[in-house]
């Protein structure tokens, strides 16, 4: 049914045999190395304990912490061989803690198990990545703020449906964002929190009969307590669907704001000028400036959720404790963070550098009869109207300034009062673009006060 | 390409022209009903604020906050007759109030608009489901903990892999799925508290000229403070997807416990008796029990996670501030709440019911030669043996037990000592199932004693 | 942890008890009912098999053939009182078949079970589902014809990065839209071909010691065959997943098409006018015209290809053969061919009525230097310069007629030769969006001629 | 908010500034080499095409076609060095031929873009993959049939909801596989057809004015025909969409077989004995055996589904023609087609090394009275009873065995008669498990023969 030419091709990729596939299938070390650092920290933080505890001999334990240390550094220096045939972090890390250090480095291993190991370097990873979103996300939020401050009572279009609405004002869209960036950093909190707790000391999944001191090692390694079930700690991958439904969400708020960018960089809409660094151009077209920057950052939401689809489907109807299935975590989760971490960097980068124009937002803020609704609320306010009749005074007002090719403002009081006899001159203090964004002083509006007074509220927050 | 039939089925579904193609898409009353509590109750918060601020007057108020009372009841009383050429809940009740009170109903919509009241509906909506859960969940905790605490001493196999690999106790067992639910609720209870902000005020998107009082709203729905940014307070679905997330990791739990009853209430495992009323039978096999109950539990994680990507990939590069694309956000939650709900509830009866049997997990928990672990400790810890060479040793003795076709603790000390001459009698108290699970008393680890302080402490926490 | 008011909600959702609950989470009538048709059609061939194969008398199938009609009447005409108790959509047809015909009803279930009887059901509905899909495809085909045929030649800007890059004509972009969606019905196609197999006959499945003639049961209800396998016959559900993805990949590119035109509605775009009947206005701003139907189109991926994720996550790793976890496959399907359904018939009614504002759209064709590529081929083509010199002539030239605020075309011809000697009168035949489109004449390119050669083949095709 | 570490660690990652993280987030040559045979066999076809049709000197071609096959060795060779600052494999790959070959390298490009080019060699590369995965899942039904033949009539008991319901004969079950990676085939074959078509000479994405032949370029890369729409060529990844749906619904295949070989590993199960090459060990517990490999290709699924998440949220509405974002298809396509080759193999050798344990099976399959359908179908058969009341009768009487201690074949006939009057000595010839296999003869039913006649329908077909 399939040609030689194709049989070839499988028969060449696996030509090793079934040892072969096995260790493909089977070895992690290819991308757990990633954890190499949180592996010899939990190491070291074990055999500390099991001095302190009597477990060990003091000068073991010392020997077994300075060799790991050695080990460190001929990782983080590039002059550590990775084996496949030592399939994992940790067996590679133990193997040659053995040539460094000898028999003491066979003592290591006392009342743990790969099991909890693993989860806790994991975890470390993780905290660690927690960590990084929360500084990329305050980064993010002052560049948004600067946006903000600079731009408090720039008029531009509020949209609902891509259609021109009200006017706001540039400092009141980006405090949006502020917002929504700030619940990422919240979620993160909560995760971090949620997380930190130590599994090490659960041993394979049963815990130890040795003398262990779960909280001595939680705490060298900042957690703030042991988790209080053996089974559990070596079970649960909570903590990194947590993290990948926050970096989810966050990625969701990345695209919407990327995708205005696209949209506002267009020839048509010409509201924003994305800075030469974000962007590519073209050789023949000196003027054009595509935002790749931008397209790349929508389109990460796709790879950090693809990453929680897939580990949550990883996990589905796993018995406990441990099966070889959860060994699919790690890289999920790594691309996962390393792409949310561009994208804040580079979302970073594009605000601080993009410059408004703001001409056309105003221009565009302007057009659309875009202050009807301040004419509605002022006939109501201003005249006992019930809401639903003036908005029916409201419409013939727009028909009538349309029929003239004007706007709301450019119609004479004679003529409004031609559609409703009760309309005084006042009316005019709420025409208009700028009268507009200046009324709506109600709490979180978007009038240039308001969005200053957010401002201030997040700079004093963040420090 | 197609055949006549299909082509009439076609044109048979949607005779009625392009008018009822747009009804169809566009309404989305019969869905949104279910907010009609929630909805009534954000229009008499309302009411009162606009007469506590002068905007209305308090006759006018009044009136409409027993109107609206009226139009619950009806609703309540399946006395009200929903259309869908109103579209939605807010307009269908708007409507009846007008019949019920005239022209003051035309008042109630002054200072805010279908923006800000459906986000602020579907928002109370979600808190109340958040509770449910939360509900939910202790109740299947408190489940757990009856049976955590009865059968703290029951050893049954603890497996990797499904492959015995220590004995547990069920306890420590039912303790596992204790800690996961509890975090659960964590989950449940940080998405409260950080969704828990009012919409109401936002208006269309830029805020209100009017003087409102945003706080009064807040305080009288629930809320802890309003939202801070008017266009995030209507393009925000964040609080809905959270909950998905949260709700998909519950999910996740109890399929995997779902799991664990399918394969334990096998013939080949007979690990436990699920009760009658959680099973279906066989009208020829009277002996037969299916786990019905399980199954779909096992399933539920489909269309919760399913929800979950649904609503991501709707706000997936949504410009601000609110799009149409939203009104897609309820069935899904809707339908995640209802699946959960059930789930929990039928999770948590057949706990309660459940009947563990305690021969055959006793006799699985000894087979195997699970106790090997514990013999390697010993001579760890009692002979000073390295951990790995300890390993050698016990990998021997299990290799004798085995061609001799008995256990571990049937090794005669002579035996033993043939293959280590430094092995004393006290090797004996630590084999054997009994002796195992006893010794595992490090803090979270499978020993009675251990899991008894953890029910201890739930309860307590539990109150 | 909660309070009383949400013990109170969790309590009244489930106050009948666990039989309440059981009943909840088990019985599928609420939704499987929809597969009335298909069940009774299945049990009307299964019926005229049993009597054609001796093992029902003539007298017997010719009761149970046209009680079930009567059955199916009673449901058709809104007379059937559907029993949650009965559970499914089998027993409630069954049970009604014997209080109308008797003792013969008993025996219809002879040689089946309820296992092969409802993958029977379902591959029946789903395959009326293709054809319907099938249908709305090829409608909507005709339609982006008429539109391809009517601006075969009108010039619109082709994007990259959503920035103009080339002039294209309408009825090429619009034919885009055609391959997809024939692409579209080729994976309908697909599907159907491969789902066509009859799963009865297989009974629970093991098949069964009967004479059946599952050829001639498979004929009548129009499949091409048996399925090969009776365990595969009751525990596959592919038919339903590759239906969702091939839904899915639809519903992707409804999502871009939908995406386009709500940006082409813009104030800023203005490139097409969506007819009133598929938008939404405002009460105040009568020119305001909100393409909601379009906006519900581009979401409409997300509860399709979430249904898809539902499902392929319950059949992960579901053993063999049936397991209860499988009733979860029909409400994902519903819904997913319902939002497709009306998506598709929604679209067809938007691009039948769409109205393309042909002056902004040449406007937009001819900015931002769209022939600079023509300008580069031509220098190629006709002065033999390699590619890479080509494009850093045409950079300077475009520099120039920037500096100078004209267009390519406008540049004099000594100009030109001012940036390179060799350039002649010639180069003007290129320029212009017109010019630029009349030369990409290569098959499958935007001009005219190719656009209508396209329109004209696929007429052919369809008939 | 967060600490000066997580900063630092934040700032390290990025130190480099702007331009650093642009290069990150924007170059895709870490990825997008392994497109390079299919980069270099398309631009071969290409300078071919132009000589011939006279676009380019036929010195000019040879020397560009003899230049990419000297960059081919050096890439296939290892000595190659990749730069990021040429961005992809297609700049890397011309800037080394101009190089090699000097000033007619910068002809390559004339009458293509960067869009089709990209657009070409990724679908080469799918086809290869699909023609890989077609290969595969031969191999998995050649190793599948050997055991189906092997096991025609070895029984065990078939499940529903993992309780036996009837016995069924191994070869049957195995056979069960065969139909489901059958219809894999079927749907990557069909994948393979629509996807055959050729998108080069789309250029950018209006298509050309050169006079290029692309019915020559098709034909020389193996594709059916050129793509038909210039935009549609540039913009459409349906073809890697479909891809990752048919490997979907094969990893979902995968899962349900993997899982059922863990539980038949189980020590409660032992149904079957996995190769210790696809097994782990342990170093005490040297009867323990671990089957990892069937729990990583369990596993799969997740990333391979994850992956066709991912890739459909990056083109939910995406506007024509080529968007940035689509550079995100890469890294999800090649690391599902990874994943399924490697699940596939290690199934493939599973299967063909793993040990059915038929006494254990043949066990299983006796217990639970598991031909009480047999007898029930024996009293429609024989005694013309109705089939609920068959049913009744077999309910009695296994309630009788049940009471006895005994299976349904040790019952007296005398013991039956007293249940029901009318039963003969003939009753005993269906009970037993092998009775009833040997009786399930309906098309594709378990009998023997019926098993052994789908072997070898399959083998013929596969030839």
């Amino acid at each position: 049914m399939t040609n030689d030419q194709s049989n070839a091709m499988w028969g060449g990729r696996f030509a090793a045999g079934p040892d072969a596939i096995m260790e493909a299938i089977n070895a992690s070390i290819s991308f757990d190395q990633r954890l190499a650092a949180q592996d010899i920290a939990g190491s070291r933080a074990h055999a500390a304990m099991l001095a302190a505890t009597g477990i060990l001999s003091d000068t073991d334990s010392q020997a077994i912490r300075e060799g790991l240390l050695t080990v460190l550094s001929e990782i983080e220096g590039g002059r550590f061989a990775f084996s496949t045939a030592l399939e994992d972090i940790h067996m590679n890390v133990e193997a040659r803690l053995k040539e460094v250090i000898g028999e003491p480095a066979g003592r290591l291993h006392t009342a743990r198990s790969r099991n909890d190991q693993v989860a806790t370097d994991f975890r470390l990873w993780v905290r660690d990545q927690i960590d990084a979103a929360l500084a990329g996300l305050e980064a993010l939020i002052r560049a948004l703020l600067a946006q903000a401050e600079a731009g408090a009572d720039w008029v531009m279009p509020g949209f609902t449906h891509l259609q021109t609405a009200q006017p706001v004002t540039w400092g009141h869209h980006m405090m949006a964002y502020v917002e929504m960036f700030a619940r990422d950093m919240g979620r993160f909190a909560d995760a971090r929190a949620r997380m930190n707790e130590c599994p090490l000391g659960a041993a394979a999944l049963a815990g130890t009969s040795f003398p262990i001191d779960r909280q001595m090692t939680a705490a060298a390694l900042g957690f703030d307590r042991p988790m209080a079930n053996s089974l559990d700690a070596v079970s649960d991958r909570d903590f990194a669907l947590e993290f990948l439904g926050a970096a989810s969400i966050c990625a969701m708020h990345l695209s919407r704001f990327a995708e205005e960018l696209v949209i506002w960089s267009s020839a048509q809409f010409r509201f924003v000028v994305l800075s030469d660094r974000f962007s590519t151009g073209s050789s023949i077209m000196p003027q054009k400036k595509n935002p790749d920057a931008a397209e790349l950052i929508r389109a990460k939401i796709g790879r950090i959720m693809g990453a929680n689809v897939a580990l949550m489907m990883v996990m589905k109807g796993l018995p406990l404790a441990y099966s070889k299935d959860m060994q699919e975590d790690k890289e999920q989760v790594f691309d996962a963070a390393d792409s949310l971490m561009l994208a804040l960097a580079a979302m970073e980068g594009m605000v601080r550098d993009m410059h408004a124009n703001r001409p056309a937002l105003e221009a565009a803020a302007a057009s659309g009869f875009s202050t009807a609704t301040d004419l509605a609320d002022w006939l109501v306010r201003a005249l006992g109207m019930p809401f639903r009749d003036a908005h029916h005074v409201t419409g013939r007002l727009v028909a009538l300034a349309e029929a003239k090719g004007c706007d709301l403002p450019d119609l004479t009081l004679a003529e409004m009062q031609g559609v409703h006899a009760g309309i005084g001159a006042a009316v005019f203090d709420v025409l208009g673009v700028h009268n507009s964004v200046a009324s709506r002083v109600s709490y979180g509006g978007t009038a240039p006060d308001q969005v200053r007074a957010q401002v201030a509220r997040w700079k004093e927050r963040l420090g």
